[in-house]
């Protein structure tokens, strides 16, 4: 249950045959409208793929009818072959659903700087428009289908769904199993709802969202090609949500499935949230956070189960937020074992066995508070990563 | 061979009991002059260990007449305690020595946030200061205790020594094997000269040399509380060395450091050589490689022998430097395989098996060079630096 939820979508997954590894590999969201407005914010990085390209023109008049994505492949530095390959994947699905390629989104996920095979993209494509046609199309299981589709190292689906006593829906689906940094990840994240909201609200609230959510998440310090959210509303709802309200919803699902894409992170054995409270601006504690969100050494040691605040304290220097050095506590997973840079509590007493592990850096400058998510740095990592070519 | 290269120079490495491991913990590097010139530099973390803060009140008048360093601890947020036993060691030195506590700099490294033993310190201070009194002092086995004393994880000690034509001489020792990052590195160096050269003119030299050598190794991504690069100056020789040839030599033996550094670096598998080429500037030049240097991603694939050229320019576009997205060239180990950000040369020709990997990226923008050296991500990293808590 997830980008079906909202009445007025319809969802497939499908086998093209794009994954070494095999199984569903192609994914297509149909918005059936009355509205077709939609919102998007893609990755940061200035290196983006083909399919991130394309969909930048697609969004500069709001209007989306589809979108499809694909596992087996990033479609990124493919020169013009691989640009035409995005071009014709939504042709294709333009003309399996009737409507026109510009409103036609395209997402890819997997290795960089090989060529997709147009003829297996085109082929799924056929299968999922097919699909997209029945009545199980609009249906959670349909849902689920597509989730499968688009996950590459993933181990499970990721979904969610909020529905509003107003009498709307909204509901998600995400991949992303690494590369989950900064101005997103490598991470696709469709949503949709029923309400009728306008291409320019939408475009507030996503933003809003993703800013403290999944721009959030920090599994490896990687940010990738790829990363593109989308948040499609067909209106079917008839409903005119209030926009406080939806935004509300959205950061609260946004923040659901960040938080799944942290559980799921390649290879981690701790979900960490750094949370940096009585900061002088919001940005000098989402900086701080972020520095020891990406210190391998300070990933490794909680690997290690080993409260090694020295590693976080030796993060938090590098960074050019407003802090005195010998006026920062520490606390980790409760017990405050630095105030005031110098040692408190013995860090024998905090215990590193659970999943969860909280880091609470009190920097006295401000009452700006940010929490980053990350994960530790994991033998498991390494292997994945290591042996990942596909 | 290496401190006690130069004329004027005397070195011991002591047993104080400091490591949990045992072995040589402390050293003492003494400059019996005639001059007493030295440059240090610091690590540019704004964290700072208390040795730390106290070399830079001993540098303000640039006289340094002895050195003293211990592994075991880093006396870094130990609070008012800790700074007090950096205070004693240098009186120790001072008062063994017979000299004055303003002139002893003091470098700590090891674990972050606990107290260390002033006893065993101040112990190892008086055997050191006997050992200073023989004429074995001056030998090269000195240097090498020495050099062995400051070791943490490091499986070798780390020494280098340059003749100068002119007749006067450089040598260094170096300790660190990981936290190698810029603005030095969980580093320690010590240079020694009999070249007669003031306290600025070594300042010059060094701030050069360690631009372009210890600056530009960043292993893992992570800075230190401790770092700290000294140079003494004896003027035993005699001899006035040329500046310009000076600064040649201690960037040639900087490098040389620097490279046994990286080549001991923490668990790693492959010594990376990242060079960025026709950069619009040298900042430029610097950004990028470093961006590649920190990419996990592209480090665990360097680990898995795997030439995932996409990981290079993943890291390439989360940088603000001068480039065109499609006009980077990347090559690794002499293998083309992205030209103008189009798949070039197959990436199975690319043979990752040694252990020195070049990666070259050509940004096509100006004609401004660096090379920043790495280290691959390896499961040895994560076990020492998991497990490592001493």
């Amino acid at each position: 249950m997830s980008v079906t939820a909202a009445a007025g979508f319809a969802a497939a997954g499908v086998t093209a045959g794009l994954k070494k590894s095999g199984g569903l590999d192609l994914a297509i969201v149909q918005n059936l409208g009355p509205l077709t407005s939609c919102a998007t914010v893609f990755t940061a990085n200035r290196c983006q793929a083909n399919p991130v390209i394309w969909s930048q023109q697609v969004m500069k008049d709001g209007v989306v009818s589809a979108i499809v994505l694909n596992s087996g492949g990033a479609n990124c530095y493919t020169g013009t072959i691989g640009f035409q390959t995005t071009h014709a994947t939504a042709e294709a699905v333009a003309t399996g659903l009737g409507i026109s390629a510009g409103d036609v989104l395209v997402c890819s996920t997997g290795l960089i700087g090989e060529q997709l095979n147009l003829d297996l993209v085109t082929a799924g494509v056929v299968d999922a428009a097919l699909a997209l046609k029945t009545d199980a199309a609009s249906t959670p299981d349909a849902a689920l289908l597509a989730a499968r589709a688009i996950m590459t190292t993933d181990t499970t689906p990721k979904q969610s769904v909020y529905v509003a006593p107003a009498g709307w829906t909204v509901g998600g689906m995400a991949k992303g199993a690494g590369m989950l940094a900064p101005g997103l990840a490598t991470m696709l994240v469709v949503i949709t709802t029923d309400a009728r909201l306008s291409s320019a609200q939408l475009d507030a609230a996503l933003r809003q969202a993703t800013r403290v959510t999944f721009d959030r998440l920090d599994s490896d310090g990687c940010m990738s090609t790829n990363d593109t959210v989308s948040l499609l509303a067909s209106g079917a709802s008839g409903i005119e949500a209030d926009e406080a309200e939806f935004t509300a919803a959205l950061v609260a699902l946004c923040q659901d499935l960040t938080l799944q894409l942290q559980a799921d992170a390649e290879g981690s054995a701790h979900d960490v949230a750094i949370e940096v409270r009585n900061a002088a601006s919001e940005p000098d504690a989402v900086t701080v956070a972020r520095a020891v969100s990406r210190s391998a050494l300070f990933k490794t040691a909680i690997y290690g189960n080993d409260p090694n605040w020295g590693r976080v304290l030796a993060a938090v220097g590098t960074t050019d937020a407003a802090f005195d050095p010998y006026g920062i506590d520490v606390a980790i997973n409760g017990v405050q074992v630095c105030t005031a840079g110098e040692p408190d509590q013995p860090r024998e007493l905090v215990d590193l066995t659970p999943r969860a592990v909280s880091v609470v850096i009190d920097l006295h400058e401000g009452d700006e508070t940010a929490t980053v998510w990350t994960n530790d740095l994991t033998h498991e990592y390494v292997e994945e990563n290591s042996a990942y070519s596909s």
